[in-house]
């Protein structure tokens, strides 16, 4: 018997990355809505992650949590679905797989929340200046047609997801070679399911909230 | 014939948790010792890492950067060194790899550089608060005597090389777990051959300086 997948979410967070990647897995799954200061803060729920934070997964017993973990996770637990590389040729799989959970979300973010590092102590953040990590991104998206090949996998899910995002609020540079890489990832139907899903759970939410 | 591993580093950088991965893994392997502004940034070793950054390794043809990166990588390149879990069996594996990459280096490089993110704001930045974070890295050292179980894998060089660092430059807060944990992996020989030869670069380096 196949064991149990649930996910938690909320479809104003990063879950939709999540979301995205079980619909390209494409076993069943169940949602669980939770809310950011209620359910999310409850103690069932912390005591299955300690952050209270989603996207969150349960597979069995095994907890997965971090985004960029669910999809790692999800790609080798399901290898049918393949998506990801045989294990000995995962150098690319996983650079930018980390690299966008740590570099690159750390820049974005710390321009987004316009915090101030000062030029002289860029060496010393992970992550580098912002134009080095957009050098970067550049240089992984026009390396083959998908981060690890000519074939899509769970690294475009993730990386996929951050462009996706950073072009529609502007968090990241609009540079032609991020717009091309969306282009050849957004008409994946497991993207747009799972669009459809978040954004129809969105629009309730919203329209419960003004009563 | 086995491929040629070369290690881009640097005695004062991330890549001392390379190394240790490097000399837990125990393959031959070369070091390419370079500088910060100078080899770093030549245009021979921006074309392997546009990042300019270390650690990058090279492994026959295949580059890998990101310290979390290398040690997932490697762990997978040599599966007989046995430092990962099977593939599926691996959600603390990317679990904590991933949060120590993304949530933790994030959390701390905030408060090391004293970078101000207003509270009603931690909802959307994708690391939250400080004091989760330390809760969450509290409850990653206390489940098992290892991340992923009952023994030694690829994700306790990573977190656990976060922890050390951060204990001893109080980036972290002490907590006793933290020790508890880090007194589990401090006599590891690969961790003490690492540490020695990049303190032996690091001497010669700092000597030379001096004149």
């Amino acid at each position: 018997m196949a064991e149990d997948l649930v996910f938690y979410a909320n479809p104003m967070s990063r879950a939709r990355i999540a979301r995205w990647m079980l619909e390209e897995v494409g076993a069943p799954y169940r949602t669980e809505w939770l809310t950011f200061d209620g359910t999310m803060k409850s103690s069932d729920f912390l005591a299955i992650n300690p952050m209270g934070k989603v996207p969150t997964i349960r597979h069995g017993k095994t907890v997965v949590t971090e985004a960029a973990a669910i999809c790692a996770y999800l790609a080798d637990a399901f290898p049918d679905a393949g998506l990801a590389p045989p294990t000995d040729k995962r150098g690319d799989h996983y650079r930018w797989m980390f690299f966008a959970a740590g570099p690159l979300e750390m820049a974005v973010s710390i321009k987004a929340f316009s915090l101030n590092v000062p030029k002289e102590r860029e060496r010393s953040i992970g992550c580098g200046s912002y134009e080095s990590v957009m050098d970067a991104l550049s240089f992984a998206v026009t390396q083959h047609p998908y981060i690890t090949g000519e074939t899509f996998t769970a690294a475009d899910v993730y990386v996929g997801a951050h462009i996706s995002w950073g072009l529609q609020f502007g968090t990241l540079e609009a540079r032609p070679e991020f717009q091309a890489y969306w282009d050849r990832l957004k008409e994946r139907p497991a993207s747009k399911r799972a669009t459809a899903i978040d954004d129809e759970e969105m629009h309730r939410q919203l329209a419960a909230a003004k009563g």
